[in-house]
């Protein structure tokens, strides 16, 4: 099969979800099966030497991938999400937004002392979601064997900076300007 | 492998979210690889002759299975989701809760015309949300070639009457008393 190019799959939605904002839109990688089984194979290529024990993803584009990955890596499926949508115990970690903050949560025995946790989000912005979610994992004792994402912002937003040491995939860069 | 009892991967937690529901909590089994890897290769076996173009899931805990359930089957995958989240031209439809209505949405370019979709759930209770998905699959001009879930909630619900003509797959039944 010829490679394809993910980004040709991407749509770009001007001034959504505010003027102003280019909205990448994964949902049209997504409904075509050959696109999205190629993302989720480049990415269980690329951490499957690692042993992950489980897959935790950020709600809700992040579990369409990851329920997958997780699938194909064997590993179990964590599921990370806002405040006050877990039913049990939790760990919290606040993180920065543009104006504000916000609140993700993760069951406290979701992940046992130890375990090697492969964390996937759909797309690394600031890295200010990302960020949160491996304190969440570390708190709970897990180790964050990797952090993927289908689509990775660069140029001014310097999301990569804020996740240096940990051992990063994206699958699509797309630059953007602010 | 001995035959694992799904249900026995299923977390009880009484009054959740509010004073006298039992809340089902799926994560104890989504952590687990072999519950979580078992239900998803259920369901895959049960619709895998039907020749699935797309697998439609319903946001947050339907994507977890569904991404896998599309990965496995060969299909798209596409996103129903609450109002306003979507970034694109959106079908709609309303359903009643207890107390007042909702809307879920789809994007209009997500099915195409004759397509067969699978649609998947975690639980099936009254039926009103997956009524509402298959509405949205229809409206698009697709064909609900069934509709799957984990958990299904027996007795006094009765959601599998609202689905009547549709080819309904629960893996776990849980009867309820209201």
């Amino acid at each position: 099969m010829a490679r394809i190019k993910l980004i040709d799959f991407i749509r770009n939605v001007p001034d959504w979800p505010v003027e102003g904002i280019q909205f990448k839109d994964i949902t049209t990688l997504c409904v075509n099966s050959i696109p999205f089984k190629e993302s989720i194979n480049q990415i269980v290529k690329h951490y499957k030497k690692k042993k992950i024990d489980k897959v935790a993803a950020i709600e809700a584009r992040g579990y369409v991938f990851g329920g997958a990955i997780a699938y194909l890596l064997d590993a179990g499926f964590v599921l990370i999400r806002k405040k006050g949508k877990l039913p049990w115990k939790c760990h919290q970690e606040e993180y920065e937004l543009e104006y504000g903050t916000d609140i993700i949560e993760m069951h406290q025995d979701a992940i046992d002392e130890g375990e090697n946790v492969l964390l996937f989000d759909d797309l690394l912005a600031t890295g200010g979601t990302a960020k949160a979610a491996a304190k969440l994992v570390e708190k709970a004792g897990g180790i964050v064997a990797g952090i993927a994402f289908v689509i990775e912002l660069t140029g001014s937003l310097h999301g990569r900076d804020l996740l240096k040491g940990y051992d990063i995939l994206s699958l699509v860069e797309i630059p953007v300007e602010e």
